[in-house]
């Protein structure tokens, strides 16, 4: 987690809206790169001025054209450089006393192939440092910007978008193609199309807080294929929709992460950088979607409709089967068929024909024109029990599909339920659906998908309302201090784990429910200890040597006496110097015993990108087997305790099924919000397994009987 | 489950290739349905002759008409009624007369209108039967079959569509007509395309049969709104995949069963309707497919290109990625990438550019032209490793989108290596997939569901190869009179629930291990008995009036000798008799108790449509928590009874997992084919539980402990 300093939205703005650009490195070769960005600006009409440099060429189009770029006569805002790699930086030097401070850099060979060339990559950077260069790039397609006062197209891509409020931001070049051109046939436009590259300078957090600023962006998308900063990702999300309400769909590759070392505790065996991912993209607001299909289905939804006040929503179709797939996947996502006001069951059941389904989802049936969709989508509209509405169509012979699209673009506008559709064909339906597109009805091909995108926005709706619950208790009854001196001094030490006894200081020193315990290095002060902390006891070894200490015989359980409690302590020692007869031992460990509870399993990771995170679930089998198990990223809001506590399928357990007891989910709760206090306050700790934290029934507390610390 | 006499191949091909044909019921009105049928017949160029009957027309079209159809000269030998519902049953009468035998029924107002409608259908089903009719219908889209042979449009779909190797048919005859708009947008041809509506007469089974033998027909698809006879649906879908090999892709509305009855058992509550198709399509090798897109996905692929032999596949893209997100999909789909042979390596390395990848998956860079695409593709398909072959293209301005696409036009066929491919984008793409798409080349517009689709087609290969697994055991140490006279009996008695006591018998009868018991009806009785079996013992009381048990204190665990079971008697009654004075009470039951063991539920539930289901999962939380239950349809195989076992999730606990011991599966095995046997032998079960069955340790045999039949 780098703490690069943030580009402010002037510095961006000057790279998107500026008013004289030089191309560096432009010639006329019609189909290369150089060529096709300077043609793409100057006929796709920009509004400023724009310069050729160029070594060898009088004239690129039939623009004068420049040697050096110092040798232009007037001040340049902006240069897009497109010189090969190897003499980029030379060019650089020249921008940078030439004075300009934005910059795109188109140039591919750079970081992405290899210790060559991120050696370049570093130099461009310290030339940019060196003049105050803000740039985007290099190895990008270019950047776009619709706005009809800049109108820039600085890209090597075929056609110039249309002008509309969605942004599109992609560390990937060769993708921008596709989606622009999978846009373009369904007339959906932006606002912003940035192709950031390999983000030496510019990223994807720096895009992120200028959109968040940009008036002519609605929605934002996003295509990622390596979150650097995963903790500053988060923040600026978090912002973006808490102040603007702006949704931000995001595609991230999942690779799994190949290779990662086998860890050495539970919390990091089964947090993969994957399911990390997906907690933080939904701890921060972000919708991940499973693809470009899914992201467009979505985001033609959130930019032209409001969202859904309910999850009520009404479907009409004009075929039975696809309206009971909808139903289905409506149902299955989350929304639900709101029931009809009887005034609305009235017309319809006066107006449709006896053989139409009146109830929600509405058959027209098969031969329907547009009168009947009419009807139906008015009184639905006008029904205080329906929120959104979903409109199916499959072309018969008499039905009037143009007629039908042109009504629906009447209503949709004239109220605030949104509408979407699905006219299902192709062909046929060509001619509606580009109704329908072009005035911005989100249509969808499939009416499943028509469904699931209105769940998305409704879901999104809600999580809105809900931000102000989002607040974080902060425990003041906490030793920071105490803790940090722990393990800073193990760390002096070169640890790599911190032996229990000391674990448990550090988790005392955050008033974690730790068990009496103490450190015994005689069997008379094992015997005094116990005494003391009162029966029965766990006694357990002590050794930076011995990590497994259960599985040969460092521990033993459930001692009820003084005696068996000296006993205990020279059998450890017994059984240790058995097996391991060169381990340095630092003593052994006695801990109070808890009685009846549910085993739980708390944990806290170090992400390299995200930072801490934690897990919890419940213990034995429920981890192992059924991986059942939440992710957080730290720092875990009140809300977000809940809903991590009930998003695991054995949450009943806990809540007393099958005739146990309920157990105490409030200490449950504050336990977990002190480990994420501890995980943001001691980002020393690499890895943390509480395990087992045995929850008692409710009332009677929860307690650590053991842990486990990684440095 | 009606036992309907099935229609011959014959009488199915006599309606789809009918050498004259009498529209009945047409007219002159240009876009209602009895017009453009008659249209459609005559402008799509049907090979046959065409007679137009119309009470009020003298002619239709061009073509003279005649009144009655009895009153034309010649045989005839297919009517299609187009009359309304109100008068159909008259015209059939005279069909009927003339002598026709086959039939497509167009007209709707039947079935679908309620129980006026219904009695309509059965009127002339009834006039059908009465003169040896086969009918398509009614309320139904039509009959299409592209044979060159016949060319029949018989339909009022709005075009025809291509020919081809796909068999479409429908339950739903509106959405027939956004399939074809949707399929003729691709060119996707079919064989024969029949929307079957009301299924009066020729059903799904019956098509199926038919298509099995149609030597044009090589994949079926199908979509379904209610299995009327699941049995029959399985058993058929079974022979077409074994006998022909040919896929049949489903798709089947899943509503939940809504009210659906409290069920008294654990498998009645947990064996919903769609949990139960999908077993049963699983089980008969149906593709269930979630949505059309799916459905025609999958099917290009089949139609098109042979299936690949193994699961390693590889991937060229120009576009890291897409690469990315399709390597995601691949592996998660079961597919995996692979390892090029050192040759591969080497031509890649020498034909490709530096920064290319030149491993699996293949990156020949944003900048690619055809050259590189057609060495990668060719060394790929010469690569032993590698048994299936995608290829991904994003549009650069330099991209050669139909050379690349001609040229992979060319390779297929040259190789038994399915190659399909995912040109992304929209417009600027749309020539070059034109160019695959008319050249039978499967064409995705997301790379992910091009290899989702290989996946598919790699699994249905597999599972071709393991059919001669399918064997059933068959137990013949089983007293099926034994158990079907009790079942009888009390049905007879109009008992809808079996004692303990009784449904052990009926375990007995079928040598499932019961353990050792007695039925006592006095203290020392219970005392006697017990002392035969051997201590421990349970104890439980016998009345029909009583169904849970345990809740009243019906039930005394672990009794250790006569003293205590003596008690344990009188205990028993007294506690019962308390709660429930009024129960008539059969005796107490004394079982011999099993030592320690997984616990284990197995159940059966009668399906209407399906029969005899059998459900399997570990007792306890796991089946009330987790639903981590498996269902299969009676009788199971003995690869399905392995699948069953190892496809739960709970399955590492029966194999040892966590320390415990690995339990005796050939024992679990062999209970559940009993289970199956007991079912189809004795279909008057409605609902069982053995709940638990206590799996002891490998070599220790399983044991039911208690039991419960439903009748």
């Amino acid at each position: 987690m780098s703490n690069k300093k943030r580009k402010t939205y002037e510095e961006i703005n000057d790279i998107l809206y500026p008013k004289s650009i030089a191309v560096v490195g432009t010639n006329n070769v019609i189909g290369s790169v150089p060529y096709d960005i300077f043609e793409n600006i100057l006929h796709d009409r920009f509004k400023g001025i724009l310069y050729p440099v160029s070594p060898s060429e009088k004239n690129v189009s039939s623009i004068k054209s420049y040697k050096y770029v110092v040798d232009i006569e007037d001040d340049v805002d902006m240069a897009i450089l497109v010189f090969p790699s190897s003499v980029a930086h030379l060019a650089m030097e020249q921008i940078g006393k030439k004075g300009i401070k934005s910059m795109v850099i188109i140039s591919a060979g750079f970081k992405e192939v290899g210790a060559k060339g991120l050696e370049k990559e570093k130099k461009i950077k310290e030339i940019a440092d060196k003049y105050g260069i803000s740039f985007i790039g290099p190895n990008c397609l270019g950047i776009i910007n619709t706005d009809p006062k800049c109108h820039l197209n600085a890209s090597f891509a075929r056609a110039m978008p249309e002008e509309g409020n969605i942004a599109f931001i992609s560390q990937s070049g060769a993708l921008c193609t596709a989606v622009l051109d999978y846009a373009d046939a369904r007339h959906i436009g932006f606002s912003k199309f940035i192709s950031f590259g390999n983000k030496a300078d510019v990223d994807e957090i720096d895009l992120l807080y200028y959109l968040k600023d940009d008036p002519k962006t609605k929605v934002i998308l996003m295509y990622l294929e390596e979150v650097t900063n995963g903790k500053a990702l988060m923040e600026v999300a978090k912002k973006v929709i808490a102040e603007t309400g702006k949704p931000i769909l995001a595609i991230k590759s999942g690779k799994t992460a190949e290779g990662a070392s086998a860890a050495a505790s539970h919390t990091g065996s089964l947090a993969g950088s994957d399911e990390i991912i997906d907690a933080a993209f939904k701890q921060a607001g972000i919708i991940r979607c499973n693809n470009l299909e899914e992201m467009f289905d979505y985001a033609k939804a959130f930019a032209y409709q409001s969202l859904p006040k309910s999850k009520n929503i009404a479907i009409i179709t004009n075929a039975g089967g696809p309206g009971v797939l909808a139903t289905d996947r409506a149902i299955n996502s989350g929304l639900s068929l709101g029931k009809f006001e009887e005034g609305t069951t009235k017309i319809l059941k006066k107006s449709l024909p006896a053989a139409a389904n009146i109830k929600n989802p509405v058959d027209v049936i098969g031969d329907a024109r547009a009168d009947r969709y009419n009807i139906a989508i008015s009184a639905a509209i006008k029904d205080k029990n329906i929120d959104g509405i979903n409109v199916i169509l499959t072309p018969q012979s008499m039905t009037d599909i143009e007629a039908i699209a042109k009504d629906i673009v009447k209503v949709v506008g004239q109220s605030d339920k949104p509408i979407y559709t699905s006219f299902m064909g192709d062909t046929d339906v060509a001619a509606g659906i580009d109704i329908l597109q072009k005035n911005n009805v989100p249509h969808y091909v499939l009416p499943e998908n028509m469904v699931k995108s209105m769940a998305a926005t409704f879901k999104f709706n809600k999580r809105l309302k809900e931000i102000s619950e989002f607040e974080i208790k902060q425990f003041s009854d906490v030793d920071k201090e105490k803790a940090t001196k722990i393990l800073d001094e193990a760390i002096a030490k070169n640890k790599t784990y911190l032996p229990e006894e000391e674990a448990v200081k550090v988790l005392e020193a955050y008033n974690f429910p730790v068990l009496p315990n103490g450190l015994a290095n005689s069997k008379e002060e094992a015997g005094k200890i116990a005494d003391n902390i009162k029966y029965p006891v766990v006694m357990k070894i002590i050794s930076s040597d011995i990590i497994h200490k259960f599985d040969i015989g460092g521990v033993i359980l459930n001692i009820k006496n003084r005696n068996e409690a000296e006993n205990a302590y020279e059998q450890i020692l017994k059984n240790v110097k058995k097996v391991m007869p060169e381990a340095v031992i630092k003593g052994v460990f006695v801990q109070k015993m808890v009685g009846e509870g549910q085993e739980v399993i708390l944990g806290l990771k170090k992400d390299n990108s995200f930072g801490s995170v934690i897990m919890f679930g419940l213990g034995g089998i429920f981890v192992e087997i059924f991986k059942d198990v939440d992710f957080k990223v730290a720092p875990i809001s009140v809300k977000e305790v809940n809903d991590m506590i009930q998003s695991i399928r054995s949450y009943p357990i806990l809540m007393g099924a099958r005739g146990s007891e309920k157990r105490d989910i409030k200490s449950l709760k504050e336990t977990i919000q002190r480990l994420s206090q501890l995980a943001i306050d001691c980002p020393q700790i690499k890895e943390l397994d509480i395990n087992p934290l045995i929850v008692r029934n409710e009332g009677k507390g929860c307690f650590v009987a053991d842990t486990k610390i990684m440095l």
